[in-house]
Protein backbone atom coordinates (compact mmCIF):
# COMPACT_ATOMS: atom_id res chain seq x y z
CA UNK A 1 0.00 0.00 0.00
CA UNK A 2 1.37 3.27 -0.80
CA UNK A 3 0.63 6.54 1.11
CA UNK A 4 1.11 9.81 -0.98
CA UNK A 5 1.72 12.37 1.56
CA UNK A 6 -1.12 15.01 1.86
CA UNK A 7 -0.81 18.94 2.33
CA UNK A 8 -1.05 18.31 6.25
CA UNK A 9 1.05 15.41 7.04
CA UNK A 10 4.30 16.04 8.52
CA UNK A 11 7.15 16.40 5.97
CA UNK A 12 10.26 13.82 6.61
CA UNK A 13 12.13 16.84 8.48
CA UNK A 14 9.73 17.77 10.53
CA UNK A 15 9.27 13.80 11.44
CA UNK A 16 13.26 13.72 11.87
CA UNK A 17 12.72 16.86 14.15
CA UNK A 18 10.05 15.19 16.38
CA UNK A 19 11.86 12.08 16.84
CA UNK A 20 15.12 13.55 17.77
CA UNK A 21 12.87 15.57 20.09
CA UNK A 22 11.37 12.78 21.88
CA UNK A 23 14.77 10.72 21.81
CA UNK A 24 16.45 13.55 23.84
CA UNK A 25 13.15 13.78 25.94
CA UNK A 26 13.59 10.07 27.31
CA UNK A 27 17.16 10.11 27.34
CA UNK A 28 16.95 13.13 29.80
CA UNK A 29 14.07 11.84 31.56
CA UNK A 30 16.32 8.47 31.93
CA UNK A 31 19.74 10.58 33.13
CA UNK A 32 17.33 12.39 35.59
CA UNK A 33 15.91 9.06 37.03
CA UNK A 34 19.62 7.54 36.55
CA UNK A 35 21.27 9.93 39.22
CA UNK A 36 17.71 9.54 41.45
CA UNK A 37 18.07 6.49 42.01
CA UNK A 38 20.77 4.38 39.63
CA UNK A 39 20.30 2.30 36.81
CA UNK A 40 18.32 -0.37 38.98
CA UNK A 41 15.59 1.86 39.33
CA UNK A 42 15.04 2.83 35.98
CA UNK A 43 11.89 1.80 34.82
CA UNK A 44 10.68 2.11 31.34
CA UNK A 45 6.76 2.84 32.66
CA UNK A 46 7.83 5.44 34.20
CA UNK A 47 10.19 7.21 31.98
CA UNK A 48 7.27 7.11 29.63
CA UNK A 49 5.29 8.85 32.45
CA UNK A 50 7.71 11.75 32.96
CA UNK A 51 9.22 12.41 29.24
CA UNK A 52 5.79 12.28 27.97
CA UNK A 53 6.58 9.83 25.30
CA UNK A 54 4.69 6.55 24.31
CA UNK A 55 5.60 3.60 25.72
CA UNK A 56 5.17 2.18 22.08
CA UNK A 57 7.66 5.01 20.95
CA UNK A 58 10.48 4.46 23.95
CA UNK A 59 10.42 0.61 22.05
CA UNK A 60 10.35 1.72 18.73
CA UNK A 61 14.06 3.64 19.55
CA UNK A 62 14.82 1.09 21.72
CA UNK A 63 13.84 -2.84 21.77
CA UNK A 64 14.48 -3.27 25.48
CA UNK A 65 15.44 -1.24 28.70
CA UNK A 66 19.39 -2.40 29.31
CA UNK A 67 19.53 -0.74 25.29
CA UNK A 68 18.19 2.46 26.78
CA UNK A 69 20.12 2.03 29.72
CA UNK A 70 23.37 1.56 27.49
CA UNK A 71 23.13 4.95 25.34
CA UNK A 72 22.36 7.13 28.25
CA UNK A 73 25.54 5.61 29.98
CA UNK A 74 27.42 6.15 26.76
CA UNK A 75 26.44 10.06 27.65
CA UNK A 76 28.24 9.97 30.15
CA UNK A 77 31.99 10.68 29.45
CA UNK A 78 34.44 12.56 27.12
CA UNK A 79 33.14 16.09 27.14
CA UNK A 80 36.05 17.44 28.90
CA UNK A 81 38.37 19.41 26.10
CA UNK A 82 41.99 18.27 26.95
CA UNK A 83 43.89 21.65 28.13
CA UNK A 84 46.56 23.12 26.33
CA UNK A 85 48.46 25.28 28.97
CA UNK A 86 51.88 25.01 27.45
CA UNK A 87 53.26 22.34 29.89
CA UNK A 88 52.70 19.15 31.14
CA UNK A 89 52.56 19.77 34.73
CA UNK A 90 50.13 22.70 33.78
CA UNK A 91 48.01 20.52 31.55
CA UNK A 92 47.29 17.77 34.25
CA UNK A 93 47.13 20.40 36.89
CA UNK A 94 44.24 21.68 35.19
CA UNK A 95 42.80 17.78 34.55
CA UNK A 96 43.05 16.64 38.04
CA UNK A 97 41.05 19.82 39.17
CA UNK A 98 38.09 19.09 36.57
CA UNK A 99 38.06 15.97 37.38
CA UNK A 100 37.63 16.86 41.08
CA UNK A 101 35.24 18.93 40.08
CA UNK A 102 33.15 16.94 38.01
CA UNK A 103 33.43 13.85 40.92
CA UNK A 104 32.34 16.24 43.42
CA UNK A 105 29.00 17.98 41.72
CA UNK A 106 28.17 16.69 38.25
CA UNK A 107 25.04 13.88 37.79
CA UNK A 108 27.30 11.25 36.38
CA UNK A 109 29.45 10.79 39.38
CA UNK A 110 26.18 9.40 41.23
CA UNK A 111 25.50 7.49 37.92
CA UNK A 112 29.17 6.32 37.68
CA UNK A 113 28.80 3.50 40.41
CA UNK A 114 25.04 1.92 39.30
CA UNK A 115 27.10 1.58 35.87
CA UNK A 116 29.89 -0.34 37.90
CA UNK A 117 27.79 -2.43 39.65
CA UNK A 118 25.92 -3.17 36.78
CA UNK A 119 29.24 -4.08 35.10
CA UNK A 120 29.66 -6.98 37.44
CA UNK A 121 26.46 -8.71 36.12
CA UNK A 122 26.22 -7.79 32.93
CA UNK A 123 29.26 -8.50 30.23
CA UNK A 124 27.41 -5.61 27.51
CA UNK A 125 27.71 -3.05 30.45
CA UNK A 126 31.09 -4.08 31.45
CA UNK A 127 31.97 -3.57 27.63
CA UNK A 128 30.51 -0.18 27.34
CA UNK A 129 32.08 1.15 30.48
CA UNK A 130 35.50 -0.34 29.80
CA UNK A 131 35.89 0.98 26.04
CA UNK A 132 33.24 3.57 26.08
CA UNK A 133 32.87 5.57 29.64
CA UNK A 134 36.33 4.90 30.71
CA UNK A 135 37.96 5.92 27.41
CA UNK A 136 35.94 8.82 27.07
CA UNK A 137 36.72 10.00 30.23
CA UNK A 138 40.26 9.85 29.96
CA UNK A 139 40.49 10.59 26.45
CA UNK A 140 41.94 14.54 27.65
CA UNK A 141 44.13 12.67 29.89
CA UNK A 142 46.00 10.25 26.90
CA UNK A 143 46.09 13.55 24.43
CA UNK A 144 47.59 15.44 27.08
CA UNK A 145 50.22 12.98 27.60
CA UNK A 146 51.15 11.88 23.94
CA UNK A 147 51.27 15.86 23.39
CA UNK A 148 54.28 15.93 26.07
CA UNK A 149 55.57 12.84 24.39
CA UNK A 150 55.66 14.50 21.29
CA UNK A 151 57.14 17.69 22.75
CA UNK A 152 59.77 15.51 24.30
CA UNK A 153 58.24 16.72 27.96
CA UNK A 154 57.30 13.38 28.89
CA UNK A 155 59.91 9.99 28.11
CA UNK A 156 58.59 7.54 25.73
CA UNK A 157 59.30 4.70 28.47
CA UNK A 158 57.00 6.28 30.22
CA UNK A 159 53.50 3.69 30.63
CA UNK A 160 50.90 6.32 30.02
CA UNK A 161 47.84 3.72 31.12
CA UNK A 162 50.37 2.76 34.38
CA UNK A 163 50.45 6.95 34.92
CA UNK A 164 47.02 7.52 34.17
CA UNK A 165 45.53 5.05 37.36
CA UNK A 166 47.87 7.22 39.39
CA UNK A 167 46.17 9.86 38.40
CA UNK A 168 42.42 9.45 38.35
CA UNK A 169 42.78 5.98 40.74
CA UNK A 170 42.86 8.60 44.05
CA UNK A 171 40.69 10.66 42.79
CA UNK A 172 38.01 7.07 42.73
CA UNK A 173 39.51 5.99 45.84
CA UNK A 174 38.75 8.92 47.23
CA UNK A 175 35.37 9.97 46.02
CA UNK A 176 33.37 6.11 45.80
CA UNK A 177 35.55 4.73 48.31
CA UNK A 178 36.95 6.23 51.68
CA UNK A 179 35.03 9.56 51.49
CA UNK A 180 37.77 11.43 51.79
CA UNK A 181 37.57 15.11 50.53
CA UNK A 182 39.03 15.82 47.03
CA UNK A 183 40.77 19.14 48.37
CA UNK A 184 43.32 21.17 47.12
CA UNK A 185 46.10 19.53 49.42
CA UNK A 186 45.35 16.33 47.49
CA UNK A 187 44.97 17.43 44.33
CA UNK A 188 48.27 19.15 44.76
CA UNK A 189 49.91 15.37 46.22
CA UNK A 190 48.45 13.94 42.53
CA UNK A 191 49.79 16.40 40.73
CA UNK A 192 53.57 16.26 42.28
CA UNK A 193 53.30 12.28 42.11
CA UNK A 194 52.78 12.45 38.51
CA UNK A 195 55.25 14.85 37.55
CA UNK A 196 57.78 12.95 40.30
CA UNK A 197 56.68 9.20 38.15
CA UNK A 198 57.67 10.99 34.80
CA UNK A 199 61.11 12.32 36.20
CA UNK A 200 61.95 9.04 38.17
CA UNK A 201 61.07 6.94 34.58
CA UNK A 202 63.39 9.77 32.43
CA UNK A 203 66.37 9.17 34.98
CA UNK A 204 66.43 5.70 34.71
CA UNK B 1 3.90 -15.54 84.10
CA UNK B 2 6.40 -17.52 85.23
CA UNK B 3 7.68 -20.67 83.03
CA UNK B 4 9.77 -23.48 84.79
CA UNK B 5 12.60 -25.08 82.77
CA UNK B 6 11.55 -28.61 81.86
CA UNK B 7 13.79 -31.26 80.97
CA UNK B 8 12.79 -31.57 77.35
CA UNK B 9 13.40 -27.55 77.10
CA UNK B 10 16.50 -26.33 75.18
CA UNK B 11 19.14 -24.21 78.03
CA UNK B 12 20.11 -21.28 77.81
CA UNK B 13 23.63 -22.35 76.24
CA UNK B 14 21.87 -24.33 73.79
CA UNK B 15 18.97 -21.67 72.89
CA UNK B 16 22.42 -19.07 72.38
CA UNK B 17 23.94 -21.61 69.84
CA UNK B 18 20.44 -22.40 67.90
CA UNK B 19 20.45 -18.21 67.69
CA UNK B 20 23.87 -18.07 66.78
CA UNK B 21 23.56 -21.20 63.62
CA UNK B 22 20.54 -19.13 62.37
CA UNK B 23 21.84 -15.89 62.19
CA UNK B 24 25.15 -17.31 60.33
CA UNK B 25 23.31 -19.32 58.27
CA UNK B 26 21.10 -15.90 57.06
CA UNK B 27 24.32 -13.69 56.81
CA UNK B 28 25.89 -16.76 54.68
CA UNK B 29 22.86 -16.69 52.19
CA UNK B 30 22.91 -12.64 52.27
CA UNK B 31 26.51 -12.55 51.25
CA UNK B 32 25.63 -14.87 48.86
CA UNK B 33 22.64 -13.24 47.19
CA UNK B 34 24.48 -9.92 47.31
CA UNK B 35 27.91 -11.09 44.96
CA UNK B 36 25.06 -12.46 42.74
CA UNK B 37 23.09 -9.84 42.07
CA UNK B 38 24.25 -6.70 44.33
CA UNK B 39 22.49 -5.24 47.80
CA UNK B 40 19.36 -4.32 45.42
CA UNK B 41 18.98 -8.11 44.40
CA UNK B 42 18.51 -8.74 47.72
CA UNK B 43 14.98 -9.78 49.60
CA UNK B 44 13.99 -11.24 52.77
CA UNK B 45 11.40 -13.39 51.10
CA UNK B 46 14.41 -15.27 49.32
CA UNK B 47 17.15 -15.14 52.24
CA UNK B 48 14.32 -16.79 54.48
CA UNK B 49 13.99 -19.56 51.67
CA UNK B 50 17.31 -20.07 50.86
CA UNK B 51 18.56 -20.41 54.75
CA UNK B 52 15.80 -22.30 55.81
CA UNK B 53 14.97 -19.44 59.04
CA UNK B 54 11.51 -18.21 59.06
CA UNK B 55 11.42 -14.58 58.35
CA UNK B 56 9.88 -13.84 61.65
CA UNK B 57 12.79 -15.01 63.21
CA UNK B 58 14.86 -13.01 60.66
CA UNK B 59 13.21 -9.59 61.31
CA UNK B 60 13.51 -10.24 65.10
CA UNK B 61 17.36 -10.44 65.00
CA UNK B 62 17.65 -7.49 62.24
CA UNK B 63 14.60 -5.09 62.32
CA UNK B 64 14.74 -4.37 58.93
CA UNK B 65 16.27 -5.08 55.28
CA UNK B 66 18.40 -2.90 55.36
CA UNK B 67 19.74 -3.41 58.78
CA UNK B 68 20.57 -7.18 57.60
CA UNK B 69 22.55 -5.53 54.79
CA UNK B 70 24.26 -2.96 56.82
CA UNK B 71 25.48 -6.29 59.20
CA UNK B 72 26.40 -8.34 56.06
CA UNK B 73 28.45 -5.35 54.66
CA UNK B 74 29.99 -4.56 57.73
CA UNK B 75 31.53 -7.93 57.23
CA UNK B 76 33.78 -7.58 54.02
CA UNK B 77 35.96 -5.51 55.23
CA UNK B 78 39.30 -6.36 57.25
CA UNK B 79 40.27 -9.59 57.32
CA UNK B 80 43.78 -9.38 56.23
CA UNK B 81 46.69 -9.35 58.30
CA UNK B 82 49.47 -6.45 58.42
CA UNK B 83 52.98 -8.15 57.29
CA UNK B 84 55.76 -7.99 58.75
CA UNK B 85 58.41 -8.58 56.46
CA UNK B 86 61.26 -6.15 57.81
CA UNK B 87 61.07 -3.63 55.13
CA UNK B 88 58.63 -1.16 54.23
CA UNK B 89 59.11 -2.25 50.38
CA UNK B 90 58.50 -5.63 51.57
CA UNK B 91 55.36 -5.02 53.47
CA UNK B 92 53.79 -2.68 50.68
CA UNK B 93 54.64 -5.28 48.29
CA UNK B 94 53.03 -8.03 49.58
CA UNK B 95 49.69 -6.31 50.77
CA UNK B 96 49.48 -5.03 46.92
CA UNK B 97 49.42 -8.33 45.80
CA UNK B 98 46.67 -8.94 48.03
CA UNK B 99 44.49 -6.72 47.18
CA UNK B 100 45.24 -7.04 44.11
CA UNK B 101 44.07 -10.95 44.07
CA UNK B 102 41.22 -10.06 46.56
CA UNK B 103 40.03 -7.49 44.16
CA UNK B 104 40.37 -10.28 41.26
CA UNK B 105 38.65 -13.09 42.88
CA UNK B 106 36.61 -12.49 46.58
CA UNK B 107 33.12 -12.09 46.37
CA UNK B 108 33.85 -8.91 48.48
CA UNK B 109 34.97 -7.35 44.94
CA UNK B 110 31.59 -8.58 43.09
CA UNK B 111 29.45 -7.47 46.52
CA UNK B 112 31.71 -3.21 46.97
CA UNK B 113 30.10 -1.35 43.81
CA UNK B 114 26.65 -2.12 44.73
CA UNK B 115 27.59 -0.91 48.47
CA UNK B 116 29.18 2.19 46.45
CA UNK B 117 25.81 2.78 44.78
CA UNK B 118 23.94 2.24 47.58
CA UNK B 119 25.87 4.87 49.88
CA UNK B 120 25.26 7.61 47.01
CA UNK B 121 21.56 6.94 47.76
CA UNK B 122 21.50 6.51 51.62
CA UNK B 123 23.50 8.60 53.96
CA UNK B 124 23.64 4.68 56.85
CA UNK B 125 25.16 2.91 54.33
CA UNK B 126 27.84 5.70 53.27
CA UNK B 127 28.58 6.17 57.14
CA UNK B 128 28.90 2.45 56.89
CA UNK B 129 30.97 2.24 53.93
CA UNK B 130 33.84 5.13 54.57
CA UNK B 131 34.22 4.26 58.44
CA UNK B 132 33.88 0.46 58.22
CA UNK B 133 34.37 -1.08 54.95
CA UNK B 134 36.70 0.87 54.39
CA UNK B 135 38.44 1.56 56.69
CA UNK B 136 38.40 -2.07 57.85
CA UNK B 137 40.24 -3.25 54.47
CA UNK B 138 42.64 0.02 54.36
CA UNK B 139 44.05 -1.14 58.17
CA UNK B 140 46.64 -3.03 57.63
CA UNK B 141 48.20 -0.65 54.84
CA UNK B 142 48.18 2.18 57.94
CA UNK B 143 49.49 -0.48 60.12
CA UNK B 144 52.49 -0.83 58.02
CA UNK B 145 52.92 2.84 57.84
CA UNK B 146 52.58 3.71 61.06
CA UNK B 147 55.43 0.85 61.96
CA UNK B 148 58.18 2.21 59.60
CA UNK B 149 57.41 5.38 60.70
CA UNK B 150 58.30 4.48 64.11
CA UNK B 151 61.31 2.35 63.05
CA UNK B 152 62.30 5.26 60.61
CA UNK B 153 61.81 4.06 57.31
CA UNK B 154 59.02 6.50 56.46
CA UNK B 155 59.07 9.96 56.79
CA UNK B 156 57.07 11.41 59.35
CA UNK B 157 55.79 14.35 56.70
CA UNK B 158 54.33 11.48 54.55
CA UNK B 159 50.81 11.43 54.54
CA UNK B 160 49.62 8.20 55.26
CA UNK B 161 46.31 8.54 53.06
CA UNK B 162 47.43 10.40 50.31
CA UNK B 163 50.10 7.59 50.12
CA UNK B 164 47.95 5.18 50.89
CA UNK B 165 45.06 6.58 48.08
CA UNK B 166 48.22 6.36 45.92
CA UNK B 167 48.60 2.49 46.35
CA UNK B 168 44.76 1.73 46.81
CA UNK B 169 43.23 3.78 43.93
CA UNK B 170 45.17 2.79 41.02
CA UNK B 171 44.20 -1.05 41.89
CA UNK B 172 40.64 -0.36 42.26
CA UNK B 173 40.42 2.39 39.31
CA UNK B 174 41.42 -1.13 36.70
CA UNK B 175 39.35 -2.99 38.11
CA UNK B 176 36.40 -1.67 38.87
CA UNK B 177 36.37 1.15 36.21
CA UNK B 178 38.66 0.50 33.01
CA UNK B 179 38.95 -3.01 33.28
CA UNK B 180 42.39 -3.40 32.53
CA UNK B 181 44.40 -6.11 34.56
CA UNK B 182 45.91 -6.03 37.77
CA UNK B 183 49.09 -7.66 36.05
CA UNK B 184 52.44 -7.80 37.49
CA UNK B 185 53.67 -5.08 35.86
CA UNK B 186 51.18 -2.90 36.96
CA UNK B 187 51.48 -4.11 40.72
CA UNK B 188 55.45 -3.02 40.79
CA UNK B 189 54.45 -0.23 39.21
CA UNK B 190 52.04 0.66 42.06
CA UNK B 191 55.23 -0.86 44.67
CA UNK B 192 57.91 1.62 42.95
CA UNK B 193 55.74 4.90 43.22
CA UNK B 194 54.61 4.23 46.84
CA UNK B 195 58.74 3.82 47.59
CA UNK B 196 59.53 6.78 45.11
CA UNK B 197 56.84 9.03 46.95
CA UNK B 198 58.37 7.94 50.16
CA UNK B 199 61.76 9.24 49.11
CA UNK B 200 61.06 12.18 47.92
CA UNK B 201 59.06 13.36 50.89
CA UNK B 202 62.33 12.61 53.11
CA UNK B 203 64.50 14.61 50.50
CA UNK B 204 62.74 17.58 50.88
Amino acid sequence: MKIKSGASSPTVPELDARVRRSKEAVLTVTHQMMSETGLSGVSIDEVSKRSGVAKTTIYRHWPSRADLLLEACSKLGGKTEAPDTGSFRGDIELLVKEFASRLRMAPAAKILPSIVDAAEHDAKIAKLLHAQVHAGIMAPLYEVIERARTKGEVSRDQNASHLIAHIAGPLVFRRWFSGEPLDETFIHAIVENAILAEQTVRRR
